[in-house]
């Protein structure tokens, strides 16, 4: 296809989103995302969860015009600009006060791998231990010591090194519920003779975004952050991919009630696909000497413009989270549909952060290109994309979310077959 | 001050130029920034390298303003689009077929350290090679793998771990003239009982520009890449802030007309402030996996815009490489005048990443705060702060050069005294 | 005490034995050792186990001095001797070829750390992975390599250095029965995206001496050894302690019928208290190059001299072995009539390397150390020492035997109060 | 060969002496070696360090027969003995005393790799620092920590593990002169920015034993331990095979007039070949809690018998020594003698751990072969085995040397052909 020849002459062959969906995009809005051969696409990817507002979000997209037209300072490290100091104050009144969180907030450059960077190296600083606990299909990064605490395996052979320095522990229900929580990590904790060094934190998802879409249960993560405090060992929670409103709270980590000791933000934090990421830290942990962590990317103007743009937009009462669990019911309705009429599929994840996994590990990819066929987007999840993962903008409209849905559903049954009809009692 | 009050009650202490330049920024042009108190400063600082055509270009902004008016879509993580294609058209049409480089494009994450980890991490896997060898003084970045190459203590301290898997050597006239060129390097390579592994790859700076302004001779390069190229080991050039033009060409290294195996470009390659980075690597050794090092932001769109009006504006011809010497030259004169009237103090770097050496280390600290009083952006650099770094805009005009310039020479005659006369000719 | 004043004066705070036996011995026999003062002890700790045929075994003795009479050669490296070659066909033939065992023996310096540490060497370079698994609570050396995959915290932390490329696995009842036998290793192994990369090898003591006396049943040792096999991961069995006779086999790993990829002795391999050991290699995995792995006293001709006597003399037939089945019946009987009268005192190990664990973590430090006011050496083993553990030499006789037990029967008694009677029945 | 054919069957590939020397040894004495076959070979290798007082010596040899006939206790781990006092008081007395040395005497385990380890780990936990700075060519031994800091690849191969937590420094004279000493290690320690983390300790051997017999200058060991002191890091003296008078004094370093931090001794300790080691630590550091460093084999009595008849016979006066620096001299006129018939030999080394080294890489081997040949065992050192290494006991006799060295003058003659006379006065 002469339109692609220029990746393929040029790009690496590290490229993969591209492999499944070849389209050339040009234009996108909302949901839909436009090609340039002339097809549109509904989008039940979001960015990999960067775009929980969609694709060029009206009122972002004004103040982001806006701010540039005026000469609004673009790149500015971490001095200070009237823009910084707005999303600072916004992102205290909406996000951080009405949650009585007093989180320092903390710019380590503007990805997800590196908040998770700045997190490791802080725990280990602030504890002087240096064992980090990660779970089981975690993904928190692709640098070196986010990898580290990374469990897929052809990601973490990518390193070329021994990843040391971190052991894993099993997620929730990591088990099928074979054995209790926690059996192995309290029992290692409280046995000076287990081996496994006291760590200076555990790192956790509250949902394994790439891991397979595993969701903790509210009261596993209460035991783990209460094991946590008992042992002191520091919380982190990556929120990066579930963060910023995905599960239906702005923090994956409110259903639970807990308060982690450090908190990654990234992805959706801009509100409109620019890079940008915070870790928040409690305030007696904010002990990194200034510039002892820093990075280029620290002072992205036009993010935080988005940013704040985005929290004043959705955050400032509760009718937005109120509508993304509404429309996250029609989600969960809508995969539970078909998961009832596959034999051994079973809806995965919380809120907006949600698929199925099928018992045949081949079934989702092949259910994903037949809907990416259909026009529409949608990607795989786990150590062996055996989970089909739906991730739409939270602000999809309830007509999108069937019609994508309904996708699905002629996917899969192109792929699988025509579902079966009263397995659901049975489930 | 009540405008940054939020700055002290709620960013991490980790933060640190604003603590020398307290000024709340709020617009920018060219090599001016303002701020929020109605003053202006000349800015010699450049974003760290990000802002090489300054801040603002009006072609890069229309550019940028013009896309995002026509639903251009923002964030596409390694999908195919026509403003990527179009990028990587220019970059291959204004930059490697004009110097006969064939490289592979990687975009690894948009900011340097991830471009370093990318390429240590290929390094290791292609060759099968855990060591690295990287320089006394380099800076590569502050997540894990790239940190383990840097060599300020300081920020290594921040890991909070050792850091394994890398051996340091001299740079480039580290003992100052008092020994031979790649002594001990030549020397462990071909010594089986060195200790020294075999490395997969040795990381170096063309100039290394957080590490105190101290450039490598042309010779010196072309020494390192047949010591490389003997010993089939990978040679990786960090370009992150020498390269875009920031020493005259393109690239850092072409004054040595070596070609490196890999090559790490961030900072200025998106032009406008923007994150981007890409990764250039030899064809034969572009072995990734399709996935096996990826990141939400790689699919930076406006980023590409920006990046592909920079190329296509100042790239096309050698109208800027040429304007862009002369005006160095005219730094460096400048540079040179101040030096030439203190005891001991010396003209470090090359092109516009240059700066001035005194023998008091704490005198750049104090010339750089009487700049920052005067109206001047200028930082330090070194182990120690002892360089007074400029880096302006490479666009930036004699007249403000000058202005610059003179700044810096009335606040060394207020920190260190009145010049000495003929000491020039002594030198 | 001025006989011990030397000790105070000039050797390391590191020694420990002599803080709770401070008595000076002399001389030795048997069972029984002879302080200075003119006390005898009964000696339930035969060295550590490097005394499994008693102190001075006449045997041994002459022919030892038989050999240094002659003019043997002591110390000859991996030279070959005369003695050497007779302690490899006397191994062959008592203990491999009765076994239907083709080992390759490897002699890899004279300690049980020398010999882990060249399996685990061993197993990453035939596997070409760095990975190794051990278990809670393992013991297998204090150099580094050795001490990476030993379970105690504060033998850990006197590395100075984070414990790397090692991962901890729960032993056999790690979890009180509460959880199925591999569920954790099972899983991990087959998840791509577990994390815990896949290892070179499992390392795994039949009984963990130093850990707490937990032994390992047969069917779980099988089933680790399938487990290993179906994954291609390397078995080694740490027989150091656990070896040469001490659970009534000469391996401990005969009653389990699996056949180890390779094995560690040391100890009593020698039989006389003379260091050395051997690693035992499955002949497809003997594959280090000439010198690999080598060290100054591999040739330590009156050990081989005495190993060789020991075998001979113990080894020829099975009296031996029912000898020290029966005399080991007895000596669990004594213990487990102690047990009986202490509410959840239970015994521990397997064989000659038995105890008891009190539910008081204090209780056993305190027996041991009434023990030894009664002329008894009993030392305590488990990360909170508390384990009384009882080690006698397999030669030991009845009378002896019921000797030592009378004697912690009354420490017992002392420190814990008199047993309570009926609660067998209960057990 | 029907003797050997139970190595063949039976031993690991791993063996290596017996591969260039294949007789089978039987007895041995003084500084003669008697095969099976009826041949003697006089002995220039001295078990590679550990026979510094020959074979056999009947003054150890009959203390060790008395102490055994006494019933004497042989293995008592780290109890006290009277044995074990004797030897204390005896190296008090004999050797620390004279010199005075207030070191605290540590048994670390029987062998060089577990004092070096032993050192290793002290140092680290003293200072809280990880790196250890170690010597091109070095040779510390082969179990993990020990060979982190050896410099031989083939050695460091066999770990299948990167080494980590060590760099290297080049030795005195790496570069035959050509760059001033210590500049490289002065510099990195100055320069907070040069990567190189401040070490916890320096390991260095007087003279390389495995290295290729370099021999470091004492004003170059005093102003390493000067530069050690200034930047407090401890200095580690690796003196297990150039220590116990293999120089001419006890300790290597005596003639450079140092005191090292940290003495790592082992080989000739014990004076007759049996598995010894003593790490020496001056007092503040002694801070190992009891028993974080063990090993089964600390308390090997026969070794403190032995050792002590050795302090008592050859260092109670000046004799021994003033006899050994003149056998040294013989030894190394005669060496000189022969390298001056050869364009390109030197000789290297000190006292009596001395050789030649060839400009042909070969050379060495083919003389070793041919002196085997003509009765003489004597081995090779270095990376390429370029080094043709004489070890002789210190007892030798004068005939023996001169016969030895008639030998190595015939074997050189075969190998590389006639001597040029008149060499000697162009060097």
């Amino acid at each position: 296809m002469s339109s692609t020849s220029i990746f393929d002459e040029l790009e690496s062959q590290v490229r993969s989103y591209c492999r499944n969906w070849p389209a050339t995009f040009t234009t996108a809005s909302g949901s839909s995302m436009h090609a340039e051969d002339g097809r549109s696409y509904l989008d039940f990817f979001a960015g990999a969860g960067a775009l929980n507002y969609g694709h060029n979000h009206p009122v972002l997209l004004e103040a982001l015009i806006e701010y540039l037209r005026s000469g609004g300072i673009v790149h500015s490290l971490d001095m200070h600009t009237a823009t910084k100091r707005e999303f600072l104050r916004t992102f205290r009144d909406r996000i951080l006060a009405p949650r009585d969180l007093d989180y320092k907030v903390m710019f380590p450059g503007p990805t997800g791998t590196n908040t998770v960077e700045s997190a490791l190296k802080l725990a280990r600083k602030v504890t002087g231990r240096q064992h980090i606990l990660s779970f089981t299909n975690a993904f928190h990064g692709m640098t070196l010591g986010a990898l580290s605490v990374t469990g897929n395996s052809m990601k973490r052979n990518g390193a070329g090194l021994p990843l040391t320095n971190s052991s894993k522990i099993p997620y929730d229900d990591y088990f099928s519920g074979a054995t209790e929580d926690f059996l192995w990590l309290e029992r290692v904790l409280s046995d000076s003779g287990s081996g496994v060094d006291k760590p200076a934190a555990i790192i956790v998802e509250s949902v394994q975004g790439e891991g397979g879409l595993s969701a903790a249960r509210p009261e596993w993560m209460r035991a783990l952050s209460e094991l946590c405090r008992a042992h002191e060992i520091l919380l982190i929670v990556d929120d990066v991919q579930a963060g910023c409103g995905r599960t239906g709270d702005f923090f994956s980590f409110e259903e639970a009630g807990i308060t982690p000791d450090i908190v990654c933000l990234s992805k959706s934090i801009s509100g409109f696909g620019l890079p940008m990421a915070l870790t928040l830290i409690r305030p007696e942990l904010d002990q990194f000497a200034p510039g002892e962590h820093n990075g280029t990317f620290r002072g992205h103007n036009p993010a935080f413009v988005t940013g704040t743009a985005a929290l004043n937009h959705f955050w400032s009462d509760d009718t937005f989270v109120g509508q993304v669990k509404e429309r996250g019911d029609e989600l969960h309705d809508g995969l539970s549909r078909i998961a009832n009429g596959y034999e051994g599929a079973v809806v995965k994840g919380r809120g907006f952060l949600t698929g199925i996994k099928f018992p045949d590990t081949s079934a989702a990819s092949r259910i994903a290109a037949a809907s990416y066929q259909r026009g529409l987007l949608v990607e795989t999840s786990g150590p062996e994309d055996e989970v089909l993962k739906t991730m739409p903008a939270l602000t999809i409209t309830s007509d999108e979310l069937r019609s994508g849905v309904d996708i699905i559903e002629a996917a899969a049954t192109e792929v699988l077959g025509a579902p079966v009809a009263g397995l659901a009692a049975a489930k």
